[in-house]
C-alpha cells in the first residue's frame, strides 16, 4: 500500500519506484539527451503527470499535436518555441502548449531542464516538421 | 497568446496571471491557512493542475471522495494522512491519495507545506467524517 501512496523522492529528481526510460520508444525524430519519468499514469486519473529531464545542450523533439501539453518547469533553465516564439524558462514557469502548435524545450549549456508535463492519458501521436518547417522553425532558435 | 501560453513565476510561489484563491468557496468544514492557486484549468484538458500552501501550523480539510489525488510537493515540508497511515512530505515526495481514503495534508510549524495537486476535471464532491472518524483519525496526528 505505501509503494503506490508514497514514492520518496530518491536523490536529484528521481523516485524510489520510479524508471528511468528513454525519451521516445521509436521513430526517427531528432533529439538530445532527454530522459522520461512517469510520476503518476492514466490507471486512475484520466491524465498523466510525466518529469522530463533534457541534459546541458539537449533538446526534445520539434513537434506538434492535437492535445495539449501542461508544462511546470521544476529544474534548472533553458528555452522553449512554443509556435513562433521563443521564451526563457526558470524554475516554476508554467508553459501551455495549445493544440497544433510546434513545440521543442531546450536546455542552456550550464544546467538541464526538468519539467512536469501534464497530458490526458488518451491522446493523438505527435507530429514532426517537414524539411522547410524544420529550417523555419531553428531560425528562431539562432542566438 | 503569449499571456495564456507562458505564465511566469512571479515571485516566492506566485505566478504572474493567477489568483490567489481562498481554499475552499462554501461549507463548515475545518481547516487552517491553506490557500489555493488553479496553474492549468479542465478547459481543454480532463484533468486541473492546482498549487495548495499550507502556512506553517496550517493544515487541509480532513476529507475522501471517489476521485482520486496525485500530489507533488514542491515547497517546504509537513506531514499527510492517508488512510490509517502518516508520511513526513518533503520536496518532490509524490503522493497518491486512493478512491474513499481519509486524507489531510498539514505543515509543520517552522515552513509552509507547499504541494500540486492533480485531480479530474469532473469529480466528486469531498465527504467529511463523523465526530467518531474525526476523533480517531486525530489521533494519528498525535506527537
Amino acid at each position: 500500500m505505501s509503494a503506490s501512496t508514497i514514492r520518496k523522492h530518491h536523490g536529484v529528481f528521481h523516485w524510489k519506484g520510479v524508471d528511468v526510460l528513454v525519451y521516445k520508444q521509436e521513430g526517427t525524430a531528432p533529439f538530445k539527451d532527454v530522459t522520461r519519468q512517469v510520476l503518476f499514469d492514466g490507471t486512475d486519473m484520466p491524465c498523466e503527470l510525466r518529469y522530463f529531464e533534457v541534459a546541458p545542450g539537449g533538446f526534445t523533439t520539434l513537434e506538434r499535436h492535437e492535445h495539449v501539453h501542461n508544462v511546470m518547469v521544476i529544474r534548472g533553465s533553458g528555452r522553449c518555441v512554443i509556435g513562433d516564439e521563443v521564451h526563457a524558462l526558470a524554475v516554476n514557469d508554467l508553459v501551455r502548449v495549445p493544440p497544433m502548435t510546434w513545440h521543442q524545450f531546450r536546455a542552456g549549456d550550464a544546467e538541464p531542464l526538468g519539467f512536469l508535463c501534464m497530458v490526458p492519458a488518451h491522446r493523438d501521436r505527435p507530429q514532426l516538421p517537414d524539411v522547410q518547417e524544420h529550417v523555419a522553425l531553428g531560425k528562431l532558435l539562432e542566438p
